[in-house]
């Protein structure tokens, strides 16, 4: 079913007793610096840390109990992982995830204590493919797609839904743009309450599939991404492009420096721990390549999972 | 005036333009490991990045046109100093800061940037004191003291009042000890508001001048003191020594391992920076020197200025 501002509804209903209803933060400072009024949906607050448990959460409480008892499987080291297993332990369910055996040993462990099982496989597209139809074929699991699916656009949209009720005179949303299930949802919540509202994208010149795809109007995949912000690695979706092409006025590149230095700045002001990923939706306000000034913008922190053993801006 | 409820009150009306309302957050990761129901006042997301905010803006809006018109002063060179600058500009007038010449520039700098006009003095007692008489002398400025003053007490408390509105039902409140000045507040407020609830305060064994003043009676100033927790070195005042005295239940002492493990948890799992001092209040859970198995323990997070080129937990 195609996702109108009605599933987004359904799906806030939904996933409510589960997920954390986060903040609207405000800074100042930050405003000064854009030159614009900026209002911080938190989603690095958001359990698991990221906004991938809305989505998640919104797939796994959808299944019937029929389909939900053989459980959910998907394949990712990153947030969308650790949302999987959380949601499906709270749905009381199995969650079998494929994760690369290079993926960092702390991913590794957090999915684990969400209560995950861990299939290890090869590092290639090949190889975590088969592996995931080797657990559906065997299990019967309903496999999660970490954004080319309905339910997860739906569960995505469900920040906007609140950040919304919080602050109804928006003029623009910004999110960062990856595989775009979460610019889908935000775009589909935020045409449907309030007529004009402009919604962009950022991306990472690095990893700028989605600028491109804009373009030539044909999903371009990324060749070899290499940003910063690992979380927007994936490329655009069957499903997510289109929403994309209807419902989003532009995608707006930003520079690895622009990501490091509003992650740092966040950091230093709000007081919140954000992902290199959330800092590139701060960073198109921050690089100024397209006009905000004075407006009321509401950027979607997308999420908060760094290692804290170092420090991006720290060589 | 004796500090009651009812000054918590009206600092509360009167700070309110000026503040933000901080979110108060969970952690379910947090309440398993502590075994208690934990619920996060974020201070650290307070203007200036810490709880002293609200009692310097109390203290400031609290003075008559004819002394505002003078200014006013301290002597700080922590996050007393950049609450006082920051209220002062927002009153319109002069806020003049004694601050020790070698103090980190990080800390100058953002007075200066609150538009506090300094004055650098030795780095000693005697030295800022003599340095704050004579701005007195020559402006006629109203000093504002980081704790030992009701209005500041007063307007620290106003922190509780916000946190009893969204958590009525806490059985106990924890805040480190400094000064006092915060504990003072919140030990009022929460006995004016629920009658019963516990009030503990959280301090370093390496600073622990107000678990030693508790038990003998007298204040015994620390001599040296020597904690990560930066913000805790002050001893408790004539003002905020009798408060505690009566309104609360006990102080624990925790060890400098223990605010630095609290401190790295809280960023990890709950994506909040917390400066040491904030981590000392949670490392009294931490720690499980008292029991409060299962219990609902709401922590005042005190404040979040850090330096942020370097790790703590890292040397």
């Amino acid at each position: 079913m195609p996702v109108s501002l009605h599933e987004i509804q359904q799906a806030a209903k939904r996933i409510k007793p589960y997920i954390h209803r986060t903040p609207v933060l405000t800074n100042e400072s930050l405003n000064q610096q854009v030159g614009a009024q900026v209002f911080l949906k938190c989603e690095n607050l958001q359990k698991i840390g990221a906004f991938k448990f809305r989505g998640a959460c919104n797939a796994i409480f959808s299944l019937t109990d029929e389909e939900a008892k053989h459980g959910v499987c998907t394949h990712s080291s990153g947030n969308h992982a650790q949302a999987v297993a959380l949601a499906a332990r709270m749905r009381g369910i199995p969650a079998y995830i494929v994760i690369p055996s290079n993926a960092p040993q702390v991913k590794k462990k957090a999915v684990a204590g969400y209560g995950g099982q861990i299939t290890f496989c090869e590092p290639t597209l090949e190889a975590r493919e088969s592996a995931l139809n080797r657990i559906k074929l065997d299990t019967g699991a309903t496999v999660v797609h970490p954004f080319n699916d309905e339910r997860v656009i739906a569960g995505q949209g469900t920040a906007t839904l609140e950040l919304l009720e919080d602050v109804p005179d928006l003029d623009v949303i910004i999110t960062p743009v990856g595989g775009g299930g979460l610019i889908s949802g935000t775009s589909i919540a935020a045409a449907g309450i309030k007529k004009g509202i402009r919604v962009i994208g950022g991306e990472p010149e690095n990893a700028n599939d989605a600028f491109r795809s804009m373009q030539a109007g044909e999903i371009i995949p990324s060749l070899n991404p290499n940003s910063i912000a690992d979380g927007l690695l994936s490329s655009l979706g069957s499903i997510t492009f289109p929403l994309i092409q209807k419902n989003v006025e532009q995608i707006v590149t930003v520079s690895e420096s622009g990501i490091i230095e509003s992650m740092k700045y966040i950091w230093e002001r709000a007081k919140i721990i954000i992902e290199p990923s959330s800092a590139v939706a701060i960073a198109v306000l921050w690089e100024k390549k397209i006009n905000l000034s004075g407006l009321k913008v509401g950027v979607i922190i997308s999420g908060g999972n760094v290692d804290l053993n170092k420090l991006h801006w720290q060589s």
